[in-house]
């Protein structure tokens, strides 16, 4: 693609966006998300309304500049990084509330807003969003919408996408489309809201989100098992899962994830454990109850050798500490963490833990499995140092391997993260010919010039 | 579009698919569906594979012969009758269940089935598929999820696109995608499926349909409430969801519709109530119970002066009797029914029912509301005379006035038929220009030569 002159382009974004800066310091700000591949974008800008986005894009595709939107920059995947240079647009400043609509049971946003800044203002409410990634204290819902975020409350209440129910999105010929509904279900055209969730900025650049919201549960129970056998810790998980129990959360955690916290927090973790579920339930207060109970039984009939369930909102935050500590007591392991967030079918996760700690054995690199096992999400972590290319190699290589598995095991390569640079050399192998052909027509339908965050997804 | 010689093609497809007529009397089955709009197809065939599908998809290509893909022919729209004449490709063949999978908590069936003998031979085995359109003891999955299918579940449950894991679909170029997962989530690339979803076979034919189950519930409890006034009915509707109390039904039948079955049935209806509520929770036997007594006291507080919990499987029929019997008592009152599913914001309906009973007094005709008031579906029916051109005009003009309030309400055009034939002229309004647009540049993209079910949902 013949690109255009980006010096005019900028000028012409001035004109329409104060907010516009060409300074190298501040480039290098939105050169990156977590994968920390760089590549600083000519310019950002920093649009404070849907109608200037519109301005900005029209002026992009009259120069055929690339255009790549980002909220946070907390991605995994490299969906951020402006890897054909072009404007960064840093959609941040649009984070106001729009409309709180409680008896529709909807709230109106724009991209900007943290995921916990909106869950915080709907908690004192009464109401409830419940996609909850890992970075929601500083990611940005558009970026949970442009990736279709996940995280530990999907195995009860499904993911981000689950919850979009409308968008207003600028395309890359600058018109302003409003699509979806304010009404549980409408099936009116094709499901544009949904083809622009996960699409990562390639179809469109997302300004409005409409977002489903639920009642506040009365009571979250919490609680975590100790199980002296991974095995039984997986089985466990189909065995709630297979009685009608749906929990809010069940976190899986790997002995050696156990060891590394331990080591970080001295918090006194069962450090021979094999594995740990945590769990939690929610609804009325006798109902979550009674549920946990349940929880309860199946865990130690199928083999736990403990089952504390929190006493406390204190006690609670202790058990979700162990969890939440587990990526960065990582760092400690080894320099480099190559994070997978590989998601098998639920009765194949035995086969992916027993796969995974052989391939460890093999080649001596710690490999760490946390994360959703409610949902068969599991984290597959492979721990390396990237300064040492030998072994980086062999990593790669590992990693190239526990795709295929999971994909063996009728996985996916992503259950929450995304495709972006990180995965699009493997994208076809999941998705197939037929599939990179039609989700590329659609990309040349909606951006023949392919001006929006051009190099990702697609090989 | 310049077609081609539909001679040529039938001759080619009779050589990979035995089962193709051309015999008037035969054709004449698939020139229609309920709405009642006739054009007879050149040919129907009836693939038996996913490769005569594909095959019979190339030579259409090759000759640029429109096809229209049908199941039962039980849709409300014209979305199943070959308006361009051409193949009709009618699926009820392909009816196998390829692969149950109940640790996976999926099946996998072919589009002729029908949705009641999957729902029976899942819950033999202990399991159950949530989505139940009225037309579910005839209708085919395959065209439960080409229209986006919903049904009294979907208060609870969700329509048909929220079990859609994953799809077999052969696209206008004659190639086999497979698009979707076999886990609860994933985000690898641009989500086709949703995009097939409700498309109404006009991108592509779904051959194969991969559907999440469930665990069957323990236990289902009915009951009826009898409001003397129609506005206590709704607000019951939104004071139960505002509970954070999700019915696994919550139908709403207005007076009139209670007196047209009181005199087909002669049951013993309240015929001087303002309107019933028929309920129904589902879950662990005591939870539902208790769930069901909430229900009781919100509503006997908020002016219901009865409230009938089903003692026994018996009564509980009997209840459904009456919701059940009131399309066929509907034409006894007029002989011709106009049957809009608009949807509206459940804090709306109260304004669709005072709305349409002023147009009713306005007009003389006849307007019926019954259906899903727990998520806002509300059925509204214009009794009319098709024969009485006069009327009949003044009956089409009244649906136009519906459709216009239901989008002031902030509703939609559709909550479970779709647009096909009956709502194409109104679907700009609703989805608007960018919105059609870009549906048409995507269809355009996927099928350049138009020949998937042309003449349906776009003027």
């Amino acid at each position: 693609m013949e690109r255009g002159n980006i010096q005019s382009a900028v000028d012409e974004i001035r004109k329409v966006c104060a907010h516009t800066t060409t300074e190298p310091a501040e480039l290098l700000l939105y050169s990156f998300d977590t994968m920390k591949i760089k590549r600083k974008p000519d310019c950002a800008v920093f649009p404070e309304s849907t109608e200037e986005v519109a301005a900005i894009v029209k002026i992009c595709a009259r120069h055929k500049i690339p255009i790549t939107p980002r909220g946070a920059g907390t991605g995994c995947i490299g969906g951020a990084v402006p890897i054909e240079g072009g404007v960064a647009l840093v959609l941040t400043r649009m984070k106001r509330i729009i409309n709180f609509n409680p008896d529709g049971l909807y709230v109106e946003v724009e991209p900007g807003i943290v995921n916990a800044e909106l869950s915080g203002f709907l908690e004192k409410r009464g109401f409830f969003y419940p996609p909850d990634p890992a970075s929601l204290k500083s990611s940005t819902i558009g970026g949970n919408v442009a990736t279709g975020a996940g995280g530990p409350s999907a195995v009860k209440y499904g993911v981000t996408g689950d919850y979009v129910m409308g968008l207003t999105v600028v395309p890359a010929d600058g018109s302003v489309l409003d699509t979806g509904i304010k009404t549980d279900k409408g099936v009116v055209g094709y499901d544009l809201k949904k083809l622009f969730v996960g699409s990562e900025g390639t179809l469109g650049i997302i300004t409005k989100i409409r977002l489903k919201i639920l009642p506040k549960p009365e009571a979250v129970v919490t609680a975590t098992a100790v199980f002296p056998e991974r095995r039984d810790a997986v089985s466990a998980v189909i065995a709630i899962l297979r009685k009608g129990i749906r929990p809010r959360t069940l976190e899986y955690i790997d002995r050696t994830a156990i060891r590394c916290v331990e080591e970080y927090l001295k918090a006194g973790l069962p450090v021979n454990a094999g594995a740990l579920l945590l769990v939690e339930t929610d609804g009325k207060t006798a109902e979550a109850e009674k549920e946990m109970n349940d929880i309860k039984e199946l865990c130690l009939a199928g083999g736990a050798d403990s089952f504390v369930i929190a006493e406390s909102g204190e006690e609670a935050e202790a058990q979700w500490k162990t969890r939440r500590s587990i990526s960065a007591s990582l760092n400690r392991l080894r320099p480099t963490k190559i994070n997978e967030d590989v998601t098998v079918p639920r009765n194949r996760i035995a086969e992916l833990m027993e796969r995974t700690a052989e391939m460890s054995e093999r080649t001596g690199l710690p490999i760490i499995n946390f994360g959703h096992a409610g949902d068969g999400n599991i984290h597959v972590n492979v721990m390396t140092d990237a300064n040492d290319a030998e072994e980086y190699e062999l990593a790669l290589k590992t990693v190239e391997e526990i795709l295929d598995l999971t994909l063996a095991l009728d996985g996916t390569l992503s259950g929450e993260h995304g495709v972006g640079l990180a995965k699009k050399p493997y994208i076809a192998r999941e998705i197939g010919q037929p599939g990179v052909k039609i989700s590329k027509a659609i990309k040349k339908a909606l951006d023949p010039d392919n001006i929006l965050n051009p190099g990702k997804i697609f090989p």
